[in-house]
C-alpha cells in the first residue's frame, strides 16, 4: 500500500475524552474515530487490525471444532422472553419495535438465539456434541461507556455456544474451549490471567474469563503468586482467621449516642470493626431484606445477586421511610434483632463464626453488645458473600491473595440446561428419552482486544504492534520522493516484499521526514525501513519498533533479515 | 470438512411460505433459516458461501482502489435531519432510542454517515480521490418481506463512497466501481444487464442498476437487442409516434353518461385511448395535483417523484372529497380544464403532441373532445412520466424494446454535491477555495447476490454452485462406512485433495447411500466423488454436479482431473 493513496488522518492531540493510551493511540493513530457516545468507526488501518484478530480467532475456533454462523442483531422478544431475560437484562439492552408494533432487541448476546436456532434441528445424541460460532457486533446501552472500544455500545465480538448431552461432555467442550482461547490470546501477545468468574446475569455455574492484566482495566483481580488460584473480585475466595473459641457473654444493650457508621461505632465502644455487624439494608424487588456482614467488609454484590438469583436492577438501597416502618428508629441503627416487621434477613457465614457482636439494636442511638447468632438473632445463612481484600489469606490459607487490574478480554459460562429447558431444546438420548442440552457459552471481545493490546504494547511515541496483529509488516519510510534513486530504492524493496507476501506502507508522502517518522512511530508496526541519502550506495536503514535501534545495512540484507523476522513472528 | 462432524440439517420439504427456488433450495439445503420475518440466520453451509461472496467482493473493490472501513449500524438521527432523510426515508426506517432517549436509526445505507467520517479530516483536494468501502449488516423494515433473502429486513450490504473535487473526477470514480462490478458479477457467473436507474430516494444524477436474469425477479428492465441500451421500468425512455399534424377541431362538452374509466369514455366516444387524456389525481405533502398523461399509459411513479422531488410516501390518491371539491362533480370526470380551485396541473410532454384529446370536464357524466393543450387547457409541463411498454420504440426509434425481470444485485450512483453540501464536508481546491466533494455511492448486495446465482443455477435436484462461491469444491460420497476399503481410499483421497488446498467435504455419515447422495445433488457443490464397491480395484465415480454425468476412474485420476479443474475454475 502506498500512503500517497491511503486514508490515513493522523492526529497530533489526545483527543478530550480519552482516558487510557489505548483509546488516545487508537484515535490519535488514525484507527478510529467517535460516530456518537460510545459508538466507533473503524478507519482504514483499524480494519486491517479488525481483519487479523477475526482471522486468528476464526482459525483457532475451527482448529477447536466450532463451526461459523451468523445470526441476526435484530432479535425478538418473545424468545426472550422464554428465557426470563427480556425484563431481566434491564436497560443496556437496546430495545425497537417495528413497522407492525414487534418487539426486539438490539442482541447483546445470544443465548436464546443459538437455542431457537438449533431447536428441533438437532435432536439426537448423535448429532452431539455441537460447537457454533459467529463473530458479529453485540450492543450494551452501557450506562457510562468509555475507554474507547473497550467499554463501547457497539461493538465486535466473537460468541459460541456448545451443546452437550451431559455434564461431562460440556466438560470437555469447556476445556476445548478454554485451549482455544490460550491459543487466541497467545497470538494476541497478551499477558493474561485465566480467572474463576461470576456467572452474573448468564445464570448457570462454573465460568472463566481471561483478563488481560492492564493498570486501566475496569476488572479487579486476585490472585496468588505460587499457585494457579485467580478470580475476580466479584467472586475471589479466601479465609477469614476467626476466633471462633472466644467465650460468650451476656448480651446488653448500649446507648451509642450519634454513632451510626461502623467506624463510629466501633469506635465508641472499642470493638474492632470486624465484630461489629454491617446490617446492608436493601429492597429486593421492592421488599425490605438485611444483610448481615462483617463491619470491616464490603457487601459483594455479585456474590449476593448469584445467591439470590435476581437481576441487579431489581435490587436498590432501601428509603429511610421503609427503614423507621421496619425498626420504628431513625436510620444507621438497623439489626437483625427485635425487628418490628416479619423482614428477610440473610446472614452471611463469618457472622455465624465470630462471638460477641455488635449489632443494630432497631432503636434510635442504640446497638446491642455481644450479641450471638442462633442465641440472639436468626436468619437464613448465606456461605459467602464478602469481598476480598488484598492481603487476605487463600482459601488453603498458604498465601496472601494479590490483587491486580485487568481488561476482561474473553469469558466461558457452563450454563447447563437454563436455556435449554426455558426455551424447550431437547434431543433423544442412547435410550430415546427427551433430555434438554448441557449447554456453554463462550465470548471473546474483538475490538475490546484490541484496546487491551495496546494497552499492553506502547511507548511514548506510539503503538508497538505484535507482529500477527498489525496493519502492515513492515512501514518503508521514502526520505525524499523528489529524490529519484532514493524513490527507485524505496520502490525496488517494496515490490520485493510485496512478492514474499510480506504486508508494506510505503510512505510516498510529499511531507517533511519529521511527519513521517511521527506517523511511523505512531501507528506502529514493527519492522521500519529508511530510504534516505544512503540510496546512493545501496545502503538503508533498519529498525524494529519495539527497540527503534537503527543500523544501517544494504538494501538485500534489510530484505532478507525482514523476511526472516515476520516469518518467525507468525510462525510463533 | 466431515460431516459426521458437520452441522448441516437438510430437509425434505420445501419451507411453506417460499415462493422463488432459491429461498426454497436455500432453506432445505441447510443454508439459511428464519428467525423471524424476513430475518435470517446463516448455517453453516450458508457462512461457507457468504465468506467467498465477500472475498471477491473485497478483492475487487480494494483492484480499483476502494479502501475498507466499517461504521455502525448505529446512526444518530441529527446526521440525518441534515440530509433531510429522516423524515423522508419513510416506514422502512428501524428507529430506536437510547437510555438517554437520543434517536437512532439502524442504518439502511450510509450516505450521512460516511459523509460525516470524513468531514473535516479530507480537507485537500491533495487527497483526493478517496473511495471508501465497507461490508456490513443493513436494516429495512420491509413492508412485505418475500423470496428469503432476497427482500429481507437485516442483510449484508457492500457499500462505498467516493469524495472527488468535482464532476469530472466523479465519472472517473464512477467507470472504475462500474468496472469493479463487472469483475465482481462475472465472477459470481451471473447473467446480468447494466441498466439506467432511477436514482430515487438516494437523490443526485446518474445510475445504474446491475440486474441479474431472473422471471422471480421483482424488477422489470427494457432493453434492446442490437444496442446496448438497457434500463430500470422505472426509468426506460422510449419514442412515441404521434401524428402532431393533425387539423385542431374545435371543443365540445359532450355527455358520456356512465363513462368514467378511460376504457368506457373511448368505447363510448369511439376515440383512441392514448387520446383520452387521463388525469391522475393525487395529494402530494396534502396539496391536490392533477397529471395528465395518455389514456393507454401508466403514469411511471418514480419518474413523478424525481420530478417533484417529494419522497414517495408523501404521494397519495386524492380522496373522494377533495376531487368533489376541486371539480365539483363526481368522482371520474377530472380534467385540466374549468377546475373549481386553482389545483397544480402537471402535463406529460406527450399530451402537449397530441391533438383533439379527451379529457375530463369537472362536470358529473361530462367529458370534453378536441381539447388541445395552451388553447384550451394549460399547466406545467413534464418531459417524461410515462412508463414503457413491450414493443415501444426505442428513442433513436431504430429498435424495438424488449422486457426481462431482474433481481437488483448491485447500484452505482452520481450523488453530485447532495450530502457534502447539506453535511457541509468541503475541502479547500488548488486555489485555496472551500468546495463540497463531488460524491458517488456504490453498493453491492452480498446476500441478495446468493439468491440471484441460485435463481440461474438449479436443476430439479438442487443447486449448483459456480466453483468460485461453492460451499466446498468437491464432494466425497463414502457410501458405505462399515467398509474399510471404502473408508481407506476415501480418507485417502479427502487428505490428498486437501494437501493441494482443495475444499472438500467428506460424507462419512452412517446414511443410506440414497440420503447420501440427495443431500449432495441438493447442496450442489460442484466436483464429486463416490467411493463405493469398486474401491477395491482403485476405482471411483467421478462426476460434475452441472452434468452428472458418472464416470469410473481410478482414484489417482479423479484427484488430478479435479485439481486442474478447480484450479482453471478459480483462475477464470
Amino acid at each position: 500500500m502506498r500512503l500517497s493513496n491511503y486514508y490515513m488522518p493522523t492526529l497530533r492531540d489526545d483527543p478530550q475524552d480519552a482516558e487510557t493510551q489505548s483509546h488516545k493511540l487508537l484515535v490519535r493513530g488514525a484507527f478510529i474515530r467517535k460516530s456518537s457516545s460510545g459508538v466507533y468507526s473503524y478507519l482504514p488501518l483499524g480494519m486491517k487490525v479488525i481483519n487479523k484478530i477475526e482471522s486468528i480467532v476464526r482459525k483457532s475456533m475451527e482448529k477447536y471444532d466450532s463451526i461459523e454462523v451468523t445470526t441476526s442483531v435484530l432479535q425478538s422478544r418473545d424468545i426472550w422472553e422464554k428465557s426470563g431475560r427480556w425484563q431481566n437484562f434491564g436497560p443496556e439492552m437496546f430495545k425497537l419495535i417495528d413497522r407492525h408494533d414487534r418487539e426486539y432487541c438490539l442482541g447483546p448476546t445470544a443465548e436464546e438465539q443459538f437455542t431457537t436456532l438449533v431447536k428441533d434441528e438437532l435432536n439426537s445424541y448423535k448429532q452431539l456434541p455441537l460447537n457454533l460460532f459467529q463473530i458479529v457486533s453485540k450492543f450494551r446501552d452501557e450506562k457510562r461507556p468509555r475507554f474507547g472500544i473497550n467499554r463501547s455500545r457497539d461493538f465486535i465480538m466473537k460468541d459460541a455456544y456448545s451443546f452437550d448431552k451431559d455434564m461431562q461432555g460440556l466438560e470437555k467442550s469447556y476445556q476445548k474451549m478454554w485451549d482455544a482461547y490460550v491459543d487466541v490470546f497467545d497470538q494476541f501477545d497478551l499477558d493474561y490471567k485465566i480467572v474463576e468468574g461470576d456467572s452474573g446475569a448468564m445464570g448457570g455455574n462454573k465460568s472463566h474469563e481471561f483478563m488481560a492484566l492492564a493498570e486501566t482495566g475496569e476488572g479487579e483481580i486476585f490472585y496468588t503468586e505460587n499457585s494457579d488460584y485467580a478470580a475476580t473480585d466479584e467472586s475471589a475466595k479466601f479465609f477469614l482467621e476467626i476466633d471462633e473459641n472466644e467465650e460468650l457473654k451476656e448480651i446488653e444493650l448500649v446507648e451509642t449516642k450519634d454513632a451510626k457508621t461502623i467506624e463510629e461505632v466501633s469506635n465508641f465502644l472499642s470493638v474492632n470493626k470486624e465484630k461489629c455487624a454491617k446490617a446492608v439494608d436493601l429492597l429486593v424487588r421492592g421488599e425490605p431484606v438485611l444483610v448481615i456482614v462483617p463491619g470491616d467488609r464490603e457487601l459483594n454484590m455479585a456474590k449476593l445477586i448469584a445467591y439470590l438469583q435476581v437481576p441487579e436492577h431489581e435490587i436498590e438501597m432501601m428509603d429511610d421511610i421503609t427503614i423507621k416502618k421496619i425498626t420504628e428508629a431513625e436510620p444507621g441503627f438497623t439489626g437483625p434483632k427485635d425487628l418490628k416487621e416479619n423482614v428477610r434477613v440473610i446472614i452471611d457465614r463469618s457472622i455465624t463464626r465470630y462471638k460477641n457482636l455488635v449489632i443494630g439494636a432497631n432503636k434510635t442511638d442504640h446497638h446491642f453488645i455481644n450479641a450471638n447468632y442462633k442465641r440472639d438473632f436468626d436468619g437464613e445463612v448465606a456461605e459467602d458473600l464478602l469481598t476480598a481484600k488484598e492481603g487476605d489469606l487463600s482459601l488453603d490459607s498458604k498465601e496472601k491473595l494479590k490483587k491486580a487490574r485487568g481488561i476482561e478480554v474473553g469469558n466461558i459460562f457452563q450454563l447447563g440446561t437454563k436455556y435449554s429447558e426455558s426455551l424447550e431444546a431437547y434431543f433423544l438420548d442412547e435410550n430415546g428419552k427427551q433430555k434438554p442440552f448441557s449447554m456453554g457459552s463462550y465470548g471473546i471481545g474483538i475490538t475490546r482486544s484490541i484496546s487491551a493490546i495496546i494497552e499492553q504494547h506502547y511507548d511514548e511515541y506510539g503503538i508497538i504492534w505484535p507482529t500477527k496483529v498489525a496493519p502492515f509488516h513492515v512501514w518503508i519510510t521514502l526520505v525524499n520522493n523528489n529524490n529519484e534513486e532514493q524513490r527507485n530504492l524505496a520502490e525496488k524493496i517494496y515490490q520485493n516484499l510485496l512478492n514474499e507476501g510480506i504486508e508494506v506502507m510505503l510512505d510516498d508522502r510529499k511531507e517533511r521526514a519529521g511527519v513521517k517518522f511521527n506517523d511511523r512511530d505512531l501507528v506502529g508496526v514493527p519492522y521500519r525501513i529508511t530510504v534516505g541519502k544512503d540510496s546512493k550506495d545501496d545502503i538503508v536503514e533498519y529498525s524494529k519498533r519495539s527497540d527503534m535501534k537503527n543500523k544501517k545495512i544494504s538494501s538485500k540484507e534489510a530484505i532478507s533479515e525482514i523476511i526472516e523476522a515476520v516469518r518467525e513472528d507468525l510462525c510463533k
